[in-house]
């Protein structure tokens, strides 16, 4: 069933939203109130004009409840950790209504004894969506999937992996190739309404969690699956998920997503990686379990002028010459149609074939 | 405080107690007996001369505190998943007795009630190696250690990392350089006495996890520091800890171990890497955050004869230039002394340096 979200934003949907503004853009769960009394009595479209949406702003989880919300979102997280005062009021007030209650964040609100009271109370269920469920480990059944899986890798965190994953599968679909997202970070999770955090999972069953997404996906009948990536290679904090999810996933063919002024890997002295270097790396390392080729470079260029995006794109285009583009800029639908003849199966490398 | 161990292993100390025998030959920890009827009456000795202990073996708990041990260890898995009763028996008695309860196993003994209600009671403790305590995210403060870092990778799981390191410590500190083993799996915690099993921690933290056992190292005073790797690079399933392994314990130079009859990672199709392919794939990916080198083969033989051994190990040196041998058959003397002149300190790649 389709959820009807509110989601909570209390005095900064438009400054510190990140999650609010993903499952408004992208979601497939309909958004039908942003709580935040600071803007109350707008609407979303007045506040942030990029994500095209007429929903109301109201100031109280009591307002919110005329547009029959089924699930109180919890669409940002407070600062300092803690949950003031007024997030827990706005909580049970939701729990009081029978909204379900969804959560991104790190505190898990179902272990948090006064809520899981309240919720068993009014019959209603909290969802922590960074909580994995338990997985098996990896078994190479994601070998024997039908559909084409394409997984995104990145030059670092926050360059947009989720988005041009999305993005992407707005294209195909629309090309008429029936096309599932894969989600397996927080906003994705909330974005598609299922899916698991991989950076979540215990590290021996990082690469199982990613294979059972991709199962349930091709279970549900996909043509071709896009598996939004995490991390990056080269990253000395998170490469590990990286790397679990391409193994996990076993990919036939990667993406590579990339903002072309990061010089290093988030706060770390790491420089990132060349698209050639870059390319090179994934490749080869990849082989060694299921060979797969980077196909194409989504470029994020957001805050440049257009002609130094096209700049870039061109640079990016003749250093590999893979199709280049920024799919957010420009839409999907070209990147879509360059790198679909590159997305057929490949089959694992198998012990007796390469001996 | 150095434990004295008594170690249960009902029926199986022979066939299927890896955990125990581990223990007993690499712990720092004294075994002072094995409680398993079907040996009762023996020494440890008798039954596996390799282990060249002479601890008693008795055929119950009550019969072992005559030795004075400080802790009970659960030396091995009943076959099936849970706990059969004569177990539950043991531990109690171990309990009763105020012993320390180590385990390995995946069940949390700890989050056994009348376990965890007895330890409470008689006034001591629990502690479940498995699981792993909270750690923070990779920091980059390994990249300041002092001393350098050893990390031995493997071609497979269950190819001897845990004993090359082990057997690499001993041949350093005999060489007069105050080495400290660093345990990343179970054994190698129980050999040690600390350490976290690194497959359990959470796949964001892994790295992390590495990173605090190398400062610990560090702290403690060191010379050179020999992490225990895990998995393999090209393992669908591990291949995330062992990355979170390579990035987290940020390594001055790699050892590979390798068993050489092994050509399948596990039961999975994927066939193990040649010694040039594995050299050049990790000596790649680590460079794109710490440059760092094999220095040297170690080759797991057992099973080989003396001459069949030779030939293997002569064509790992010949096939890659590099310092070969099985450090368990030879000793690892010579080969710690080939490869100590190339142990010296790495700094992190940087994005200023590379830009």
């Amino acid at each position: 069933m389709m959820r009807r979200y509110a989601i909570l934003a209390l005095d900064r949907f438009k400054t510190d939203a990140k999650t609010a503004h993903g499952v408004i853009r992208y979601g497939d769960d309909e958004v039908v109130a942003v709580i935040d009394p600071s803007a109350a009595g707008r609407r979303v479209r007045d506040v942030l004009p990029y994500l095209n949406s007429d929903a109301p702003i109201v100031a109280g989880v009591s307002d919110a409840l005329q547009f029959s919300p089924t699930a109180l979102l919890i669409g940002t997280a407070p600062k300092g950790g803690g949950l003031p005062p007024e997030w827990r009021g706005a909580i049970l007030e939701g729990i009081a209504a029978r909204l379900e209650i969804v959560s991104g964040l790190h505190e898990m609100l179902d272990d948090d004894l006064e809520f899981r009271a309240a919720a068993r109370a009014a019959g209603t269920t909290i969802w922590d969506v960074r909580r994995p469920p338990d997985v098996p480990l990896f078994s190479g059944a994601a070998y024997d999937v039908g559909a084409p899986v394409v997984l995104t890798i990145g030059n670092d965190c926050a360059v947009g992996k989720m988005t041009v994953s999305l993005e992407l599968v707005r294209a195909a679909n629309d090309a008429g190739r029936k096309t599932r997202f894969v989600p397996t970070g927080q906003t994705g999770v909330l974005v598609a309404g299922w899916g698991i955090c991989v950076d979540r999972v215990i590290s021996d069953f990082a690469a199982g969690a990613a294979e059972q997404l991709v199962l349930y996906a091709a279970h549900e009948g996909a043509d071709l699956i896009v598996v939004e990536g995490q991390g990056a290679i080269n990253h000395p904090a998170y490469a590990a998920v990286t790397l679990g999810l391409m193994t996990g996933s076993a990919p036939d063919a990667l993406v590579l997503v990339a903002d072309p002024r990061r010089r290093q890997i988030e706060t770390y002295p790491t420089p990132t990686l060349s698209y050639s270097e870059s390319i090179a790396i994934h490749e080869r390392l990849i082989a060694t379990v299921k060979p797969a080729n980077v196909v194409g470079i989504a470029l994020n260029t957001l805050g440049l002028s257009e002609e130094e995006a096209r700049a870039e794109i061109e640079r990016a285009g003749a250093e590999t010459g893979l199709p280049a583009g920024d799919l957010v800029r420009s839409g999907a639908g070209d990147f879509y149609a360059a790198i679909a003849p590159r997305l057929g199966k490949r089959p694992p490398l198998t012990a007796t074939a390469s001996a």
